[in-house]
């Protein structure tokens, strides 16, 4: 295993002391594993509490701050967070007008979350992201699982909490972001997990694997290697049978797994988009990069939301983070 | 080899399509592989050109935009590009007030803008960067390489020539940052150029490369793996040799060589913060994640600026392009 880490065991502990260091703007509770907003609770504002395992970076850590997250609860690597993780951070982002919960679709995040809500007095929504269009289960999940679309729907939700947005308008409009964003990724090579020392799976040299979850769990089915151009075409097409993205301007995010460049990524971006046009799908903003990974996994994954006049206006609104920053 | 792409002769220029679709406020000249501003020349602004091989990305196509680059030429993978590349940007570029070259310092980029400088009419002024200490010549540079005082440069330098400096000026103050600047970089793994289709060099699962250069070139010696801690240590103390680094605010740059995730480049920037603490060194501004890459090699390298008053200002200032983005 080839990795610039200490001990496998205080990965995280470290990787979040050095975003500590790199971001004084932001306060991590290193105790909790909790990244804030330095100016955490913002009083009368929603608070946006997600989190997840980690090894998904810059997801979610790198998306707190001004016009996205309040807070972001950094579990093991791939591992959910647990609920006293979640309580301290509901509590912390508590600016008295509520906390909104983004958590992606995993067995384990889902529970910790609910069991969270439930201890603390702050009134909490819930938003569970399911966009993936691969499988129905799989390892960790009943139903589809939370992928690309929690990066667009942090950005966007985030710019609605900051607002000024009331609770209950703040979450329908992350399930509408959830309804409306549908995504699909391939992986090229497997992930290592720094406590597993190895590869989590086999894929042979002239081989990779479609439909890939973000922790290496199996895909849709794998296939000889084949030119980016089909490769694309592998991602697109079960996005654009799943919901119709012609009749709205649509949200278009490459994203890298981790390990693949972004010489690459614009190149697969190329190859999306001129395929999004063919089927007569108007892309009005786009996002090409490494945001939501698999650690050290070399592939891709391609997200399509269907917009609107409020989300693209949601889109464009300032934000001051790590992983996202434009704007003010 | 597993690459998203179609065809190892056709990377360039299909990212550069990616490109172009993604980044609509950008224009490129597909058939010069020039990513220009959208808005060049800007009238009365020094004029900024910088290029190079591709596989660095995003340097530097992904640092033209307003506050920093006004065109970058795009070589072939790991190859200069040719004269008439940099005389077309540069004749694009050319709002009246001159333009900068920054060419980092490999021969055939140093010959090839020396050789645009005299073919056109434009006041030219040339900053070569050569910052790199590990080692004194190398396969494709005689003195030092340039490496990741670049991206500092670009930006502080862009800045500087937004501001509406004189040719003069841009000039000294870029030579001045890479005076001040000073990398050390490191390799788990191997890059493999697409073209060549294996990796350039081999490098046992047990050991590394300390002080390797962005192009697979050799460093300064193999070593076994070692803890972030350690390898840190071996990055910071040569640059700490090399240049005083006490007393003045410093710009800490902790670069991802390309497949390296942000999870282990936060860890390490943990580690590099730590020693400059304990050796006196102030760091005021820091810059974590990958920005000049050597496509799918994993490492990374740390770039110390000595820095003062004026370049933390200009640091801070607005730039909006696809690679580093903030203010306005």
């Amino acid at each position: 295993m080839k990795k610039l880490i200490n001990d496998p065991d205080s990965v995280v502990a470290e990787a979040l002391r050095g975003m500590a260091l790199a971001h004084p703007e932001l306060r991590v509770d290193h105790e909790n594993r909790i990244v804030f907003r330095g100016d955490a609770p913002v009083r009368g504002k929603v608070g946006l509490v997600s989190g997840g395992g980690s090894g998904h970076e810059p997801m979610h850590g790198g998306f707190v701050g001004p016009g996205m997250l309040d807070a972001a609860c950094a579990g093991e690597v791939f591992t959910s967070p647990v609920p006293d993780q979640m309580v301290a951070a509901t509590q912390g982002v508590d600016g008295g007008a509520g906390v909104l919960h983004i958590v992606k679709n995993y067995t384990g995040d889902v529970m910790n979350f609910e069991m969270a809500a439930e201890l603390v007095e702050t009134e909490v929504a819930t938003v569970v992201v399911d966009d993936d269009v691969a499988v129905q289960d799989s390892l960790y999940t009943a139903g589809r699982r939370g992928v690309g679309t929690t990066v667009l729907l942090e950005k966007i939700v985030g710019a609605a909490a900051e607002q000024g947005r009331p609770l209950a308008e703040v979450a329908d409009l992350a399930r509408k972001v959830n309804d409306r964003g549908r995504s699909m990724g391939m992986a090229l090579t497997s992930c290592t997990v720094p406590a597993a020392g190895q590869p989590t799976f086999d894929l042979p040299e002239d081989e990779m694997e479609i439909g890939i979850g973000i922790h290496g769990e199996p895909g849709r089915r794998r296939v000889p290697l084949a030119p980016a151009r089909e490769i694309a075409e592998m991602l697109v097409e079960p996005v654009l049978s799943d919901l119709d993205f012609t009749s709205a301007p649509v949200i278009c995010f490459v994203n890298g797994m981790g390990a693949s460049p972004l010489l690459e990524l614009y190149l697969m971006y190329g190859e999306v988009a001129a395929l999004l046009e063919k089927a007569g799908v108007r892309v009005a903003r786009s996002l090409v990069g490494p945001y939501i990974t698999s650690l050290d996994m070399a592939g891709c994954s391609v997200t399509l939301l269907r917009a609107d006049d409020d989300l693209l206006a949601l889109w464009d609104a300032p934000v001051r983070t790590p992983g996202l920053r434009w704007g003010a």
